[in-house]
C-alpha cells in the first residue's frame, strides 16, 4: 500500500497525528544507562513500549545512531525491531547525492533497513531525488522549509515572485507523479505552513519543532491541515523521550505524548 | 595544522591535484571479489597501495558503505587504516541538519571516525554548518555548485541578480571565520568555475564530475586554480578504481590515475 494512504488510515484509526523522534542521544539518556551503544536500544525499546499505540510514526534521527560508527548501526537495526506494524518508521537522513549515490541511500534505508519513509535534502535537484521514488510503496520528505534558526539563509530568498522554499515546494508537486513525496515543514513558521498547504493539498507534511524548538500545535493543526484533515505529522522529540532523566522516563514519555494527542483530538474532530 | 594548509603542502610535495573517490560499489568490484562487504576493504587496499604516492586525497563515498549497514561501517574503519598520514582522507558524506544534530554528524566523521574533511549540504543554513566549523583542524566543503543535470534545478535560480550557487558562495565566505570552509563545485560548470574563485580567491575546491560525468581537466584546471596554483582537488571514482574489472584493477586504476597526474602537470607548472 502507498504510504501516504497507510499513513492517514493510521491518522483515523489513531485520531492522532504524533510522531515521536528518536533522537536518542546516548549521553541524554536516563543516569542509570551505561553510556555504551547498546543502551539506546534498551532506552528505545521502552519508549516505543510506552507510546506505541499513540504515535502514528517514530522517526530515527541517523545522526544519533551513526555517531557510534557500527555498533550504532547495530542499535537502530534493533531498535526497528521494536518497533510495531502499526506505527510507521522514517528515517531523518536528509539525504540526497548525484543519481548512482542517492541510489545507495535508498537501498541503505528502503532494502538494508526497512524504513517506510526517508527525508531527503532537495538542492542537488530532481536526480538526486528520484532513486528515492522509485521505490512506489515508500514515503519521501524533501526538506522545504526547516525549523532551525538557519532556514533564513536561503529558503527565504525571493526567486522570481516567490521564495525559495515555495518553489521548492512546486518542484515537489511537479515530481510527485507516483504519489509517495511530502515535505519537511517547520512548526516554527506556521503561516508558511498554510500558502505550503495551497501548493501541496494532499502531500504529507512532516512537522518539526514543536516543544523544545518553540512551534505551536494549535497554529500548525490549523495551517496545514487539509480538509480531510490528514496528511500531517507532528514530530516530538527531546519534549518526549527525555521528559524524564530518572527510572520513570517512558511513564514521563507516555505523559508527554498523551498530552500531545489530547491537544490534537480538542482541536480537532477526527471521526 | 589547518586542513587548507596541508592540502596545498601536499599539492606541492606531490605535484599532483588528484582525489581518488572511492565510490567502491560491492556489485562493481572485479568479478573475483566475493560479494560480501569485506570485499570492500580489500579492494580498497589494493587501490589505495598502488595510488597513495599520487593521490593528495581519498574521498570516500559514505553511501556505498552504509547501504551494508554495520558491515559496511566496518568496512569503512578499515579502509581509513590503510590511507596513510601524507594522503587526506574526505567523507563524502553531504550531511547537514538542525545545530544538535549535525553536531552529532561531526562527531561521527571527526572523532568516531577522523577523517581530515567532510562534504555538507547548504539548504539548512549557518547553524546547520556550524557544529562542523567548529573543529577548527578540519575541512568542510559546502555544495555550492554540483556535477549531476538536477543542479539546474535550484542553484542557478535569479536571486537579486546572482545565481543562487553565487550567493550559497558568498555565504561560504562570510562564514570562513576560522578559514577551513571549501566548497564542491562540478568539473562539468568549467566557466562558473572561474566566477567562484573571484568569490573565493583561497578556498579549497573539491571537483568532482571529470571522466564518467564529462568534465574536461584542462578548463577546470585554468578555471578554478588561483595564482598560487593550489587549493583544487580533481576528484575522479570510477575512472580510476573500475578502470579494469580484472585481477589487474590496482594496475589499472594506477596507470588512470598516472594519466591524470600527468595532464596536470603538462598543464600547470607546479615548483
Amino acid at each position: 500500500m502507498k504510504f501516504t494512504n497507510r499513513l492517514n488510515a493510521l491518522i483515523k484509526m489513531k485520531k492522532s497525528y504524533l510522531c515521536v523522534g528518536l533522537d536518542s542521544e546516548l549521553e541524554k539518556l536516563p543516569s542509570h544507562f551505561p553510556r555504551k551503544p547498546a543502551s539506546i536500544t534498551a532506552f528505545n525499546r521502552e519508549i516505543i513500549e510506552a507510546t506505541k499505540d499513540l504515535a502514528i510514526a517514530y522517526k530515527c534521527n541517523i545522526a544519533f545512531y551513526e555517531s557510534h560508527g557500527a555498533e550504532g548501526w547495530m542499535a537502530l537495526e534493533k531498535t526497528l525491531e521494536y518497533i510495531p506494524r502499526d506505527v510507521l518508521v522514517i528515517a531523518d537522513a536528509k539525504r540526497a547525492d548525484i543519481g548512482n549515490t542517492s541510489r545507495q541511500y535508498a537501498r541503505t534505508f528502503f532494502e538494508t533497513f526497512s524504513f517506510d519513509a526517508i527525508t531527503v535534502a532537495p538542492y542537488m535537484g530532481f536526480d538526486s531525488v528520484a532513486p528515492f521514488l522509485e521505490y512506489g510503496d515508500k514515503g519521501i520528505f524533501v526538506l522545504v522549509l526547516t525549523s532551525n534558526p538557519g532556514s533564513r539563509d536561503f529558503q527565504y530568498l525571493s526567486v522570481g515572485g516567490q521564495k525559495l522554499f515555495q518553489r521548492v515546494a512546486m518542484k515537489v508537486k511537479e515530481w510527485n507523479a507516483e504519489g509517495n513525496l511530502g515535505i519537511v515543514a517547520g512548526a516554527t513558521h506556521p503561516e508558511e505552513l498554510s500558502d505550503l498547504r495551497k501548493i501541496l493539498p494532499t502531500e504529507p507534511f512532516l512537522i518539526p519543532g514543536v516543544g523544545a524548538q518553540g512551534g505551536e500545535v494549535s497554529s500548525v493543526l490549523h495551517n496545514a491541515l487539509p480538509p480531510s484533515l490528514n496528511a500531517v505529522l507532528i514530530n516530538s522529540s527531546r519534549g518526549i523521550i527525555f521528559a524524564s532523566n530518572g527510572k520513570d522516563f517512558a511513564e514521563k514519555a507516555r505523559e508527554k505524548a498523551m498530552e500531545l494527542v489530547r491537544q490534537f483530538r480538542s482541536l480537532i474532530a477526527l471521526e
